[in-house]
Order: structure tokens, then sequence, then C-alpha cells
């Protein structure tokens, strides 16, 4: 383990956009600031006034922060292949894992989201009432009923701030994006009061003993969303596929953990990837022609392409599949000058290929420098914490801006492929803003995001044996009443919330750790 | 029990707009229709065709057609006082509650969702492709990963449309709010793609034994959301309240039923309509001050009232709290003029008052008129057939819709509240449309819920031991795997979807009854 004493808020990532919101008043988040701070009200019935709107959409909507928490401890995949006696390699490099994170019983999906929400709100330093609208994505349900988002309103409680509209929104690892999608929306509409929305996602990814354990992870990302954003969500440009299988669910209402149909999961992972990249190339093909331009798109329009990732392997896999797409749809010269090594492919089907071994190895080949090029920054938050299942997609996000400087990044297209069993998914993406320069909004984003490898280096490492007795502890735990969960609170990273107690009627308290 | 033989679909009410959108290029629905429906193929890489998009709102977004789902049976209230032996008039009229309406093991959230989807999308005659994005709001939680959402998209599958946005989102009884709100946020969104949104709320209420259980119900509410709706959300006016309390929360995974703290959830419910009243009167004060108009808005700007619906008490209390709010804002003078009864309570405070009786009963009497006016019409299907938490404000809409002639409702403007405990409240409106004659969108709406009484006049009664019986085989069956549910289909109205299998991977598939 390698303590790095030095960091204040180790394991908490953050970004300090500054708080123009509040001081200039001729910016388009200009918001009603009356609420006097220092006198905080049990409830205020001062709502922000609405802007005076003409119905236009604000500019640039985007990203304009972002927050990573993961919790403090680790262990090593090596040690997890010794422990289960699989060969060494399974998992490091079958899998592309090389360290999981885990939460013992102190924390809770309201814990990981009060802390990553927390932490985001003191970093921009954002007064508490210039939130509007907050929504939680997860499946990591605790309660069949309550939302983790009325669990949040705890934090703005003081400020007098109850007018925040959202809640929680659930289908496998896609509600991150839902909530993002619908954050966007709130912008663009009517209803947007000119305030600030937060995006929250989170999730503890934990499996039953045997091949799918080494899968899990657990973290939490918030994103503050607004106008004139580093990161912009291309307008009017989402490509989604929904369809119903049972890939990966929890129907057992009396576990952590879920069902999953591995081989079939991978195959509806390519199978939405095909159908999304489709739509979305159509529909940005569209937009082109509106603008005069009459070309196909290509992975070369975009610069940097993420995705939800449930093990690394996968993601290498599925850019490759998207190098298939394209080389599928293209000109018969272009196949044979673009894409070497593909050519004995050329007549074939998408939908016959999921499980064609032969052109999966041909495609990583040919796809290998594209991916180091494009993808293979982003995912060094998933290769060191694992699965965060809602949060990972932003997990390669944030990983994404820790590993390029703002001049890498300034002007590209970040392409985004989002996927939730069940299932639901979206390929969209973010435009980055030209201006790199030092203070701007990307250099400050960026810079925030810097000393990830050095934050998730300081956590501590536990045996194999140590994490597999706090997983039998959370199994434990799982439905207990009346107690408050063991453990020292000295092992959270500091300023981290953690879960006080569970009372006899269920309900649950939360502490923070001294920051 | 009464059955009418002669209707076809009792327990589905519907309403046929015409399905302009397919057929008027010029309307603003105007849709890509390419997509064969004779062809139907697996998946449809042809999206939706975006619009030329002008970055405005579409005109008058809200609700176009709407459809109620409710059980096929029903037990009497007199029967279960009876039954659990506690004095006639305890659940008739301390409650306001005279059925309530129940599923057997042979319906779930899932089937109660794809009945009424099904059956809103066959009376509207809109194809299964001019649907770009479905929202389910729910707190019957059967699955913490697969959204209903997921299942729902069984019905689109032979259309081709996969590209569907939208999947399920939870807070207690406030899921189909937040549906709607997100519905008409995309639609006036750059992400709108000229596609209808579907709203879609449900559940089953159940309680274990004890005071509680009268107080449960069943049903689903499916809503059409375009724009040019007869039923007009007001533009940028929401009030909205969130905080952190556990009144009604549903802990435990291993059961169907609640936690209810059932004093301090109405005191919550009251606390959040006070907050989300004064919220909402700010801001259409400020809406109208840039209009030119300063004048407090009060009541009499409502020409009708609806609220979330525990049980029908609560609601004539809700409306009378709402007048003691108008009457503490009064100038002195329209204290004593507008406000007979009321003068001793003139120097209360709103959060002093959520206990005192005294002035429960004088509300009571000052608002009973208006009660009668503007809210009771509403409470018809709750009376009926219990709460149905998400759905519950839309079987009050429904209700409404059913009691008047179109030729009342026109011009008028619909206060609404909803309320989910945990807690998430908001106060919005419908603006309802002028034009009330014959074949338009708003008399077409109102025809389409004029049968709700003898729809539900149709239910099959049963006796408070088979109730029982029925809730005690729900238990038994809540994890229970490799089983098809018992029970005669002829007990369910033609074209309900039913539960047919739970196979021994907890994967669950659905069928339908006869048309």
């Amino acid at each position: 383990m390698c303590l790095l004493p030095s960091l204040s808020t180790p394991g908490v990532l953050t970004c300090s956009v500054t708080p123009t919101v509040a001081t200039a008043s001729s910016s388009p988040l200009q918001f009603f600031t009356s609420r006097s701070s220092t006198h905080p009200s049990r409830f205020s019935t001062g709502p922000a006034v609405p802007l005076a709107r003409t119905n236009t959409w604000p500019k640039d909507v985007g990203i304009l922060a972002m927050e990573l928490y993961f919790p403090a401890q680790y262990v090593d995949q090596t040690d997890l292949e010794k422990y289960n006696n699989v060969e060494a390699g399974r998992y490091t490099v079958g899998l592309g894992q090389t360290h999981m994170g885990f939460c013992s019983v102190q924390e809770d999906i309201n814990s990981l989201c009060l802390t990553v929400v927390q932490r985001l709100m003191e970093r921009t330093e954002l007064p508490w009432d210039s939130v509007g609208r907050l929504e939680v994505g997860t499946e990591t349900i605790i309660d069949k009923s309550k939302a983790v988002k009325t669990v949040l309103m705890e934090l703005f409680q003081n400020s007098g701030n109850t007018d925040i509209e959202g809640i929680d929104t659930t289908n496998a690892c896609y509600g991150g994006t839902a909530s993002l999608f619908n954050a966007a929306n709130w912008m663009e509409s009517s209803y947007w009061d000119g305030r600030y929305a937060m995006v929250v996602c989170g999730d503890i990814a934990v499996y039953a003993r045997g091949n799918a354990r080494p899968t899990g992870g657990a973290g939490a990302v918030a994103m503050l969303v607004g106008p004139e954003a580093p990161l912009v969500l291309d307008r009017g440009l989402r490509g989604t596929h929904m369809e119903n299988v049972y890939d990966f669910y929890k129907p057992d209402g009396s576990t952590e953990y879920p069902m999953v149909d591995g081989k079939l999961s991978i195959q509806c992972y390519l199978r939405a990837l095909d159908q999304c990249y489709a739509v979305y190339r159509q529909k940005i093909q569209n937009q082109w022609k509106q603008a005069g331009i009459d070309r196909p798109f290509t992975l070369d329009d975009l610069q940097f392409m993420i995705f939800h990732t449930p093990f690394c392997k996968m993601t290498q896999k599925s850019l490759a599949r998207l190098m298939f797409n394209d080389f599928l749809s293209a000109s018969n010269d272009t196949q044979i000058s673009h894409y070497k090594g593909l050519e004995a492919f050329r007549g074939l089907k998408l939908e016959d290929t999921y499980n064609n071994k032969e052109l999966e190895k041909a495609l990583q080949k040919a796809s290998l420098d594209m991916f180091n090029r494009k993808t293979k920054a982003s995912l060094y938050f998933s290769t060191h914490n694992g699965n965060t299942y809602t949060s990972s997609l932003y997990g390669c996000l944030a990983s994404l801006l820790s590993q390029h400087s703002a001049q890498d990044l300034a002007g590209s297209r970040i392409g985004a492929f989002s996927y939730g069993s069940g299932l639901a998914a979206s390929f969209f993406s973010l435009q980055v803003s030209q201006d790199a320069s030092p203070g701007s909004p990307l250099e400050k984003l960026v810079s925030s995001m810097s000393d990830l490898p050095e934050r998730l280096a300081s956590r501590k490492r536990m045996s194999a044996e140590e994490f597999t007795a706090i997983m039998d502890q959370r199994e434990q735990f799982f439905h207990k009443v009346n107690f408050s969960p063991p453990g020292d609170i000295k092992n959270l990273f500091p300023g981290t919330w953690y879960l006080e107690r569970v009372d006899e009627l269920h309900r649950r308290k939360y502490a923070r750790c001294p920051v």
C-alpha cells in the first residue's frame, strides 16, 4: 500500500469551476440568491425566481464539473487469482482488471452518494441553493420506495433549498445516463429556472462467490450540469436501443447479488452497441445533411471513445466491434484501403457474428492502434477499481480527463456508449471546448482529475481473505436491523459519509468522518 | 355484482385521439414512418428522422390521451369492516373508501403496465414507432435492476422501434409525476425528435394485516404526451418540495409490504403541500408580474383541484389546508369577508397547526362547498378502487374527466398536487383547452373517460375472506420460482396481460387474455 498522507481528501476527485453563477448577474446561470445562508431556515418558501425566459435553449449544455468517489480499500486481482485457485492472468489479463475496490458494511449507496455530492458542492464552492435539479441513477436498491435522492436532501437542509426536482432512476447500469439525459432535457425546457442540475450515479457491485465475483467494484460519480460547459452534450443527438432480455437482473430482494447470464449479456451488449451506433450515425448524418455535408460518419470523427465497462477486455472488444460496423458500411475501396486484415469478413452480417472468434481476433488486431489512441486512457479507473455499474461510463470519462492534457482534449469529440442490462443502451457524444488555456473551464476540469492515479494508489490493500470476510459480513448485515456497523472509520477516507446506525424500524442514520 | 356484458373491454378506459401524427405532414408531430409495419424487422436501424428543429418549444405540451386500468375484482369496505371487527363506517366514512381493487398472483407490475400501454396504443390507433420516449413511474419493485420499461419493449418489438428513451423512476407515489415532468422536458428539448412521449405509472398497493390494509388498491395509468394537447401543462410552473423522512418506505426486500408511520406521513403530506403551494404561488405570481398582473394567486384561480389520494378523507383535508394557506396570506379585510368561521385562527402559523383538530374541523366546514365544486368529482376512482400510489393522482384526473362534461371543463385550470413519501412532492397545473366542440381533442378525451362508473361496476365482488386468502397467496408466491400462477384467466378483463410463468431463474413470461 502506498499511503500519501499529504493528500487531504484522497479518493475524492473534483474540479473547481468558478462560481460565476452567484456573482455575475448577466450569466445565464443567474439565480435568486436572497436566501440568507447565515440564517438558514428549515424550509424556505422563497423559490428561485425564474429567469425572464425567452424560449431558446441555453448554449452549450453539458458537464461543468465532476467528482469521483471510490472506497479506501481494494483487493489485488492477483491475490484473488491465487485465492480462487485459478491460473495466473485469468483476471488480470483475461478480464483486464488489476485491482477491485469494495465497501465494508460501513458504506451503502446512500453514504456513497452523500459523500460524492457533498464533495462536489464543497470544492465548486457553489451555494446549496444553486441546484434546481438532482437525480440519482443507481441499481443498488436498499429501499423499494424511498429514493436515495431524498436522503441527499439532508445536505441541502440548512440552505432551505427544498425546491429541487428529480428522484431516482433505475435500469441496471444505465441509470446515470438516464439522469444525465433528463438533466439536459430539463435545462433546455421551459421548466429550467436558471439553476444547475446535478447528476449522481453510484453502485456497489458485488457478486456471489464464483466466476463473476472478480468483476465487482464500488464507487460514485457526481456531475454538475449547466450551460457554457467545457464538455458539451451534442444537441439532439442520441442513439438509443431498448429491448426485453434477462441477461443480468436482480429478482431476489433478499440478497445483494444479481442473477447473471454472462454469455448472453456480452452478446446483448454488442447487439445494443451495433444498434445504438447505427441510430447515432443516421442522426448525425441527418444533422450534417442539413448543414450541407453529405458523407458517412465513422470512428475517425471521434477523437476519443468511452464505454460502459463491465470489465476492461469488454471495452477493447467493443471498440473493435465499432470498427467492424464502419468496415461493413464502407465502400469496397475503403474496405480494402482502410481496414487491413479484415478482407475475409466482407460478406458477413452484424447479427451473425456475435460469437465469431476468428473475426474478434482480427478486429482486435486491426483496432489495436485505435484502442491505444482513443480508448485505453479511459480505462484507468475501471482497471484499478472494477465495475461501478451506473457510474462506470462516467469513471471512464474521469479517467480520460486524468490521462490527457487539456490541450490534447480541446476541440475533440468524445463518443460514449452506455449499456444497462435488461436492456437499455444509448450512444451519444460530447464536444470538448476549444479553449484549453490556463484557468479555462476545460483546464480546470482536466486538472481536477489529474491526481486520480495517486488517489487510487493511496487506498489500503486488503488480502483476498479479508475481502471475502467483508463480503460475508455484508451478507449477514443485509437485512439486519438495530445495529451500528462494525469497523473503524479510520479505514475510510477523510470526509467520507458512513452508515452510523440502522434502527429497529430499518431507518438509516449517517455521519461524516472528519475532513 | 353488476356485470355489463355489453362492455367489450371493461376496466380499460381510453380516449381516441385522431392519429394526425401519421397523416398530416405539417403537424408538429410529423415523424418518420418509412418502417413498414407489414414487414416488421427484429430491430430496425431506421431511426426517426429528427425534424428540422428551430430552437423553440412546441406549443401546448400536455396530455393528449389517457388510459386507466384496474383489476377485475374488488372487496367491499363494509365487508372488510365486519371481517376486521371494527365499527361500521371506520373505512367507508372515516377513510372515505367504499371499495378496494386488488390483484391475484396472476398480475404483477409488469402485466399491469403491459395492459395499460397496449390498450392506449390500440385505441389511439397510433403506429408503434410514433413513440420516442416511454418512462415508467412505480414503487412496486419486483426486480432491483431490470426496469418495467424493458418488459414493455416487448410490445414494440414487431414494429422494429427500439429507439425509445426513458427507463423507470422511483420515489414512493411520486414516480408518475416525475415521469410526466421528464416527458414534458424532453419534448421542449433539442433531443425531441417529433414523436410522442408515453408516461406510464402503476402500482399494487398492499399492506400487512391490520389498520393499513383497507388503504390498499391496484391500478395503472398510461398517458400520451405531446404538443397541442387538450390538457396543457402550464409552462415553467412547478412548485417542488423534497426532504429526508421515513414516513412510508420499503426497506425489506423479502416482502411486498411497506413500513408506515401513518401519523407522521399525514403531517409530512400536509407540510409538503404547504411548501409546494407556496413555491407554486410565488412562481405563478412572478409570471403574472412579467405580464403586468400584480395580485395574489388563490384557489379562486383554480377551477378544479386534484391530489394524490392515499384515502379520500385525506384529500378533503388537503383542500381545506390549501384554503388555510390562502386565508393566512390574505389581507385583514379579505380574511373577514371571504373566510367565514376562520376568524379565530388568524394569528396561527402553518407549521404549528398540523395537529390542530379544532382548526381542521373549522376548515373542513369552510371549504365544504369548494370541495364539492372543485375536488369531489376527482375522487370517484379512488373511492371505488383505493390507492394506486404513482397512478393515484392520474386516476383522480381521469375521474374528473369522467364526471364533468367537456363544456364544464373547457378553459379551466386544474391544480394538481403529487406526493411521494420519503419525500418528494410537487404542485403543478393543467390548462384545459377552450374548444369543447364535438370531435375536439378535449371532447374526445372527456368522452373516453365517461364510462368509468360502469366499468368499475362491472368488476367482481369478492368476500373479505376471499380477499384475505388472495393476499396470503401473494405472500406465498412473492419469491417463489418455477411456477405458473394459479387462477382462471376468465377472472381477468378481456385483453388483460397476465403473468404466465416464472421459471427457475426468476424470468417472467406474460400472455394476454383474448380481447
